[in-house]
């Protein structure tokens, strides 16, 4: 009489917008290392494009030594690499910037990781070869359509400095935790950047083209931008790595505990190196408290999850605070750097509950 | 090579605690008047009950003059009813409080709509019978479990004053939108209390029991009462009627739009009489100009949707309100009224926008 879906009781992506389609990964309950399909968080900047996957092929062209034409076999018969990796929006916990900022109002699910894999970007490289002019190398999506600010039709499309480009773990992906990439996250072939906001792993890869001085796409020239000044663009520097990070899971905020013992747990990642190291505050980061880091960090691109052993006896509201410090010798700070797009919100992370 | 899931673009539930599921339904992104089941907000006290569906019936006991057991089929026998009502969740909006409020973060979803079909409690109750000392009915609902507060496992369980109980539209419900109840909102028999606020439509009764004297439960003496104080219980009264209340569903919060033409919409409810007027300001509140409605509210219960055409051709930042009036000359306020557990927020429902 009751189907399945009638009892089962799960978590759901957190709409934000559907035009084009943005939704949230239910942080606080998604467990486990790797983020399921239906769970990672969507972030579009415009409509689904229309692909004819048999009629498919990656052009890789410009200041190469001999442009080619892929088609989907040949890249998937090149040797491949495995990745865990986290991928996180840069706009992820938008909605904390204080003064506020405008924009999708991620919360913290602006974050997923799992096991991507496919070819380096630097083995299909090696088949056309670099002239002696290239710089960078422009990834253009399938994705494509209006801009609020300019007047042309524009395809989403970045570049990547070579050395990024040309960094082994800078993939040309086709699986997504051993399946073929769904299709809104990027099939057939999707670039993934570890170490990078999710904005450089561009999706549904139409086009390769290597270019002889850098780039400037409105996506990584008026979005995807730090400006530190409210009004005027002095300052200004491109989004690139990922800040060191951590997001408490579990309680949530504005939770009402009992008296005894809880495990406060989340996540912590960075861009930059591993995480070394892991602490909680109740006293609003006067002082801090080692959490434990449940999982050595064996793969460097991937998020580890931490656990705290509260033993709390005493009533009353408790402000709890995580923060993260990595091996390139970054540490969160008390307050995120404002800037006037929202990217990068990296403070401590901050809860507060009520123990009755 | 993709199917249906992999393309259609489609909102979630929001996600709020598991266990129990509390879930909210994505209110900006719901349009028309019947909420479809699977995006109905869930609110849950405790996990769901085990129901041996061959095995229903429903007593009818205590002050009565002839107690009776009910089968299904006697119950779905009688005159049924079928009204559209909306379902708040007195929570709903607890998010918005200022002093901040512990407990689920309900942001402006804990609402939801459709037709809800079934028998008059009144004309089971005439099957009964009521004894000259009756006051109120009980309904129990077959969830139970432990509170945080308490000692005993108890039960979902709230009453009605016998006004309201014998009110011809408070229902022993059977079907939303002309299907059988889903199990999580109910099955087999939900009641649903017209203008109240969700927690006294009891899901899945498991009996109805006329008492003699106000019942006592934790769920309306400890649970759905105005504290309005934040320490001591002075002035505490119980959570019933809905109050007037509105929320603009277009533009969301903190949205970027061109200067032109947009419609903002939303929905407008009350607990008692009909919504008589909407209104919209961009001044904070020191003018008001009148929105649409769009169906005039032949039933009295349901929210009414409303619009209001935005000709905007100055760059800049507005906050836009909404507020609604109801027919029992109730409208809301610029500032919701604080209480300690965090019910009944109605303010003004209040956006931010920029336009560029």
């Amino acid at each position: 009489m009751n189907n399945r879906a009638d009892w089962f009781i799960e978590p759901f992506l957190h709409t934000r917008k559907l035009k084009p389609e943005n939704q949230e990964t239910p942080i606080s309950f998604v467990g486990g290392d790797k983020t399921p399909a239906h769970l990672f968080y969507l972030r579009n900047h415009f409509d689904y494009p229309h692909l004819t996957v048999s009629a498919y092929f990656l052009p890789v062209n410009g200041l190469v030594k001999t442009p080619r034409i892929f088609s989907i076999q040949e890249i998937m018969s090149l040797p491949a690499k495995r990745l865990k990796m986290t991928l996180e929006c840069s706009g992820d916990k938008r909605s904390l910037f204080k003064p506020k900022v405008f924009g999708e109002q991620w919360e913290k699910g602006a974050i997923s990781q799992g096991y991507w894999k496919g070819v380096s970007l630097k083995t299909v490289l090696q088949y056309t070869g670099l002239s002696d002019q290239a710089v960078e190398v422009v990834v253009e999506g399938y994705d494509f359509g209006e801009r609020k600010d300019l007047i042309q039709v524009v395809p989403y499309k970045r570049s990547l400095p070579l050395r990024k480009a040309l960094h082994g773990d800078t993939l040309i992906a086709y699986e997504y935790n051993d399946q073929p990439i769904p299709f809104k996250h990027g099939f057939p072939f999707r670039l993934i950047v570890p170490g990078w906001y999710g904005m450089a792993s561009v999706k549904w890869i139409k086009q390769i083209t290597v270019v002889g001085k850098p780039f400037q796409g409105p996506f990584q020239t008026i979005d995807y931008v730090y400006f530190p000044n409210p009004k005027s663009d002095v300052g200004k520097f491109p989004v690139t790595t990922m800040n060191v990070n951590s997001t408490i899971q579990q309680p949530l905020n504005m939770d009402i505990l009992q008296t005894g013992t809880h495990f406060i747990y989340g996540i912590a990642w960075t861009g930059e190196g591993k995480i070394k190291r892991v602490e909680v505050s109740f006293d609003n980061g006067l002082t801090w408290e080692g959490a434990n880091i449940e999982q050595k960090p064996k793969h460097p691109y991937s998020w580890v999850w931490w656990t705290y052993e509260w033993n709390v006896y005493e009533k009353g509201e408790y402000t709890i605070l995580s923060r993260a410090a990595d091996s390139a010798g970054r540490t969160q700070p008390l307050q995120a750097v404002w800037n006037r797009k929202g990217y990068g919100y990296n403070a401590a992370d901050k809860i507060c509950v009520k123990v009755e």
